[in-house]
């Protein structure tokens, strides 16, 4: 008996996530080689904020470095109470008692779909972590499209019948997860399709577990995000952390806002016994710079508006080249992502032997050192040429240039900024074009 | 359908982990109750090392604050090449390559059960995470019980015969748990018995987890500890953490060397999968202190000989008030925990109407103050008169006071600490007199 793999626990579909992982560690790998070797890169595959730590944030973890006690699993009162105010201010009324801290929002979800139990239907895209956490469950995750131009919820109709079928083949699914904002698109999803996504949860008995880590970085601050939590309360889970739009994802820092009511209850004492044993608290330092930062004190708050600025002109500057190699490309509404379809293009790239996403997404890594992912890694088939694209690496080589596109009125047009996506648009025309150019080495630029 | 709990899957045994984690909450909350009070406590029962951080690991995480990338799932490399030296220097050489850092060796050692997969051996007693993990991982663990006055080992011979026994029965043993020293009874496996285990282990093809968290703290210098590693380097994982020798556990960091060869790789590969989907990375920030930390600089060094004779001063005088009052008492060799055994006195405890370890437990909790846990926390029967005594959080009230006993030669004779052992001494007298004496409010001090 070796040591064997959990392959006898197959997921029921296959884990898009680990895929996804995998394919973000080797585009990071490669583009890193290609960087040592002088070649240009455009790292666009990591979903990473791409910015330095506010000082007052680096300020607060230094002061706090003393504190060694474990302290409760839960996270402490301090940080559980300025959680409970950042979801208050944002309509959703929090009692401290309800908020539970982890090492980072994805050790959050990973103890609820273990808690919770059964598998989980995800949108299709999704972010690549939640299939791959069912898949480590040992249940699985079911995938279900997401409405057309929308991002991060199943659509409503398509979820209810997907959710009846497999149970009808016994499958046990408890459970929905979205994400709103939307990665790997970008999108946000309308209050229609989150209000019928609540409907469907309830008459289908599914715990609902939004995960709203770039809630604060809509580009347009009218346009109101629109949690589950606001209408079904009695069982949607909330996710947060500091990692997007406070750029700390090394911090490892999240928190879960469970539902009140006797079904919350239970499912914080489970999720409470399962951290116990996974990770007993999150980190202590951290945990006191988070409670900072979740009070949102005004030049954090500054902070926060002036990356989502950056955010917004680079990943719209970013979609426009896209667009205009004759892609179609959702508007992002948020964060640093976008999710352009070459399906336009299929034609040009078959006559390259490009038929599939991750065919593209290897053509521009190996040739033209442009990191990205295919939208296979977030639950896609193979055949759909759609990409991920993360922007927020393209803001500076060093801190000094990342401080001055956050400061900068029109980051696109900083000449560090403006030579990728020129050549992006480089890149994108020579593998969109209507005659194959003829391979050799990138381009200077 | 509610949200179901996990009882689909029973582990084979028990979980007494569970129990563990919710005994120590229980009784910490009712200290603290009685410390509000103005009731004198003992605080026994949790196994937090009682000492302020050395203050060049508060400066060390301080000067990291701005690590906010995510980095390597594995660990950073200067951290790698650290924990590297560390147990190099240890006798076990060994490449960065082979080491994976994590938020707590906790969450190393549950991402391990999980990848692994299977039933997991573990000693009788044992520390109370071990079976839990096991329990939510979906497989379960074997308790098997250690060799008289041994703790931290199956009995190799009864490992032998219990695992087969279990295999017999169509169960999936795959791997054992062992303790160097041990958490709960301070005791420290001798080399006879870590060698023959690894001879069963080799003979019954089990992967050996070694908990070597305590490994710095053995009481005597000359007291040498045996891995597994040594013996069967093929098929063991070590693990180790700041949390105790440097009393950083709310910091959350720990490290484990995987075994070098092929079987070596595919499990770090499958652990490094399941990490980069539970936990992303460990907190950047404590991984710059943590490599400053294994690097084991003079100053730390000389801290941890300091601490490692405060346990062992403090641990040894509340052994003796144990023994005194008539108990069997397993003299310590490491850390800050005993394990009394109260079988001598059984009758006089049953006059009392004390016929388990937890009615012995909940008696010096709720009359005396005195938290302890119940060897049943540990996956003993019930019936148990085992209690595991921690004794680092005697040290003082507060850190003036820590840093006192831990600059004192005879820190038990310090008059915080001497009191409290006096007054252990009064309630052991108390509860195990011949005759039951009047219950009543708890005696002053």
């Amino acid at each position: 008996m070796p040591f064997p793999d959990r392959s006898d626990s197959p997921p029921a579909e296959p884990p898009a996530g680990r895929t996804g992982i995998s394919a973000t560690l080797a585009a990071n790998e490669t583009l890193e080689r290609k960087r040592r070797e002088g070649v240009p890169v455009l790292p666009m595959a990591f979903g990473e904020a791409g910015l330095p730590l506010h000082p007052a944030l680096r300020r607060e973890l230094a002061e706090a470095a003393g504190r060694n006690a474990y302290g409760p699993v839960a996270g402490s009162p301090e940080l559980r109470a300025a959680a409970a105010g950042y979801w208050t201010r944002r309509g959703l009324p929090t009692e401290p008692g309800l908020v539970v801290a982890g090492p980072g929002s994805k050790a959050l979800l990973f103890g609820l779909l273990l808690v919770i139990g059964g598998e989980v239907a995800v949108p299709r895209p999704s972010w690549v972590s939640y299939a791959a956490q069912a898949a480590l469950t040992g249940a699985g995750a079911l995938f279900v499209p997401t409405p057309p131009d929308e991002g991060g919820v199943p659509d409503p109709g398509l979820l209810a019948n997907a959710v009846q079928r497999a149970r009808r083949q016994g499958r046990d699914v408890r459970s929905v997860v979205v994400t709103l904002p939307d990665n790997p698109t970008g999108r946000l999803a309308g209050e229609p399709t989150v209000r019928r996504l609540c409907e469907v949860a309830r008459e289908l008995d599914l715990l609902i577990i939004s995960d709203e880590i770039y809630r604060d970085l809509v580009h347009d601050p009218a346009h109101a995000v629109t949690s589950p939590a606001a209408y079904a309360p009695e069982r949607t889970v909330v996710t947060t952390a500091l990692s997007k739009h406070l750029a700390a994802g090394g911090w490892r820092l999240g928190v879960a806002r469970l539902p009140d009511g006797p079904r919350g209850r239970t499912l914080r004492a489970d999720l409470l016994g399962a951290a116990s044993e996974i990770w007993s608290c999150a980190p202590a330092p951290v945990q006191r710079a988070a409670a900072y930062a979740f009070g949102e004190p005004p030049e954090l708050a500054e902070h926060v508006t002036r990356s989502r600025g950056l955010h917004a002109a680079v990943a719209h500057a970013v979609a426009d080249r896209f667009a205009a190699a004759g892609c179609r490309v959702p508007r992002p509404h948020a964060s640093f992502y976008l999710y352009p379809d070459f399906g336009p293009l299929a034609g040009r790239l078959a006559a390259r032997g490009v038929r599939t996403g991750p065919d593209l997404a290897a053509l521009l890594l190996d040739r033209y050192g442009v990191g990205t992912l295919p939208g296979s890694a977030f639950g896609e088939p193979d055949g759909a040429l759609r990409l991920r694209v993360a922007t927020s690496l393209l803001y500076g080589e060093d801190d000094e240039q990342r401080l001055e596109a956050l400061a900068s009125p029109a980051p696109q047009t900083l000449p560090w900024i403006a030579r990728s996506l020129d050549r992006l648009s480089q890149v994108l025309a020579e593998v969109t074009a209507p005659e194959p150019a003829l391979a050799g080495s990138p381009a200077p630029w």
